[in-house]
């Protein structure tokens, strides 16, 4: 139950009559996940069940416990995609919306350290998309589906008033493979695949160009400042058909290697360091000057005079992988497959950044908001 | 990928430029899932899976091939129920949602002959739902859990222009106790649990409620007309706060009969007796004079000058079970927990239903349109 992109603004005419009227915004995501979960009680936890909501997929046990070899787990993760909440017909291609909509939960499967195998979709269709548009979603689906090596056994369509795509995907993996967000501890290496911010740093470039466009319908001529699309085409790439980060898990499985804890970064850097906190239970300190930031997300940041940093921080949606390492495990994994962000400490060390004149900021946990 | 409520409203302007705009209407639900699964291709199959897309849920194995005992499978099902395609907040209580939306993927999971134990929620609010009414809606999700004996393992919170819930359910059963919509056979009975029509009725009353009560805020005294929700409560329960026949499956097994092919009523009976007839490799021949249907459906439909066939045969949201039997093995179900509403026949025969005259009228396979 992650991810959470929320009504932000009350209504007056609260439908509930006299039922108090608590507004989503008041509480916030995690306070709404809070109660949800209160209102579930019993019916949150089973028999089998390894690990329910918290984490960015849910792990339970499957086969008979007479089975030979290591114990299989299955993870199972939800996620919606929904227009106008999180993207934007007007400059998302239907075919990336349905790769990104695979691909994100497949993400949230990497992030359990197992591997995708079968994809449910449900669509809501509304009218003033065609069946060929539909089909081309579709066919984004199936090439993100070839990619990762999962199916899609099953769904719904409906009408809906917005596009909207929700994918559930199952995983699987050995028990005893299994990593979660919680398991880093002081001395940890803080490690990330990839680099971070391009999908934030696309989505400005994406965002622009949609002003640009506007601007130039009413002819005031604003075409001159639209970046260029090719200039920026890779972390335009980034934000609407991100990777999976599965060729990481693979090589860690050759490598012999198992992180102590694991997460992707749908949020943000910040958010996600927070999340390997464990509530407090250990500090981080990542190094600012270790960010590792794409040479476009660098320019896209002067274009839209922002600061890198804010994008690898507290944009969104890059879906690399952050994890912790023993040290001792580090000279396993293959030096470029990987970066150094810094380290897991002492929990009253709290969750800070590093500058580079040695200073430490704390760094909050609010993640990225879609628009 | 059944049960599809599709947009029927043409939209004169395509946002999809120069590809051509076929409005989904055109092509139908079982069109546009064909189109579906063609845009699929290699992406709706894979190792492990036994039945993807087309029956009610899809079936894969699990556990390891060496494991002791029967070999288990998993079923996954996925719908969504969607504000103002399938549902009117203003005559369905929260609670009564959140249960609906966890019983009719139950349903789903009763009609493969499987158990259910995992489900995720992803839940799409909009601005005028409070947190209390959040709550509310996971207390029914929670309430037919613990009646169903599954758990919330995961889900997505989202804004969304209108609630919508979309559950996954994921079950588990011997591989060999599955059973699907193919496998009747020419001599098996056709049967089915409970009674039929009651949900339309339901709905009927409900929405007549509803008419009733704006036309009372219009002072223009209609408010006599208004069916009595106590004399229908029956119906309406049926329609708000439907069953799923986990009974049923459970004394199957008791019994130790298998149905020789299984579906649950969502469409109406009509829709579902084609489903079983294969694609036309069966016929079904259902009795008129046989169709189970509960006073309070019958005095519904005179109410509002219809006749409870149409209830029955073209009404929906029953979530009985719809199922065939080898004649021999009727004698093993006590005769109270099932009614015989025609037999499987040679395919020639087509699906009909017979008058009590003893005419034959052709089915028609449209199942019912929500609104």
């Amino acid at each position: 139950m992650s991810d959470a992109d929320l009504p932000t603004d009350s209504d007056e005419d609260a439908p509930d009559g006299a039922v108090p009227f608590t507004p989503v915004s008041e509480v916030g995501e995690f306070g709404l996940i809070d109660r949800m979960e209160a209102a579930l009680g019993d019916a949150a936890s089973a028999r089998d069940l390894i690990a329910g909501i918290g984490d960015d997929a849910a792990v339970y046990r499957v086969g008979s416990a007479g089975s030979d070899g290591p114990r299989r787990v299955h993870v199972v993760t939800t996620d919606a995609l929904v227009e106008g909440v999180h993207f934007d017909r007007t400059y998302v291609p239907l075919r990336a919306l349905g790769w990104k909509a695979i691909a994100t939960s497949v993400s949230d499967v990497a992030a359990m350290n197992a591997r995708p195998r079968f994809a449910t979709v449900a669509l809501g269709l509304p009218n003033n998309l065609s069946v060929e548009g539909a089909e081309t979603l579709y066919a984004g689906i199936a090439q993100a589906c070839e990619r990762y090596g999962l199916a899609v056994v099953g769904g719904d369509v409906t009408a809906s008033a917005r596009l909207t795509v929700t994918v559930t995907v199952i995983g699987e993996a050995d028990e005893e493979a299994v990593v979660y967000r919680r398991g880093a501890r002081p001395g940890d290496l803080l490690c990330v695949t990839g680099d971070l911010g391009s999908a934030a740093a696309g989505l400005q470039v994406l965002f622009s160009g949609k002003e640009t466009m506007e601007a130039d319908a009413e002819g005031d001529g604003a075409a001159t400042s639209q970046p260029d699309l090719i200039e920026f085409a890779y972390v335009v790439e980034r934000q609407l058909m991100p990777q999976a980060r599965m060729d990481r898990v693979e090589a860690w499985a050759q490598a012999g290697v198992r992180p102590s804890a694991l997460i992707d970064v749908s949020d943000g850097l910040a958010s996600e360091a927070h999340h390997l906190s464990q509530a407090g239970t250990v500090g981080a300190v990542i190094d600012g000057g270790l960010l590792p930031v794409h040479v476009q997300t660098a320019l896209a940041a002067q274009r839209f005079d922002q600061r890198p940093e804010a994008f690898v921080l507290y944009g969104g949606e890059d879906y690399e992988l952050l994890f912790t390492l023993p040290e001792a495990d580090a000279p396993k994994l293959a030096a470029d497959t990987y970066a150094v962000v810094g380290q897991i400490v002492e929990p009253d060390e709290g969750v800070v950044l590093r500058l580079p004149d040695g200073n430490r900021v704390p760094l909050r946990a609010g993640g990225y908001r879609h628009y």
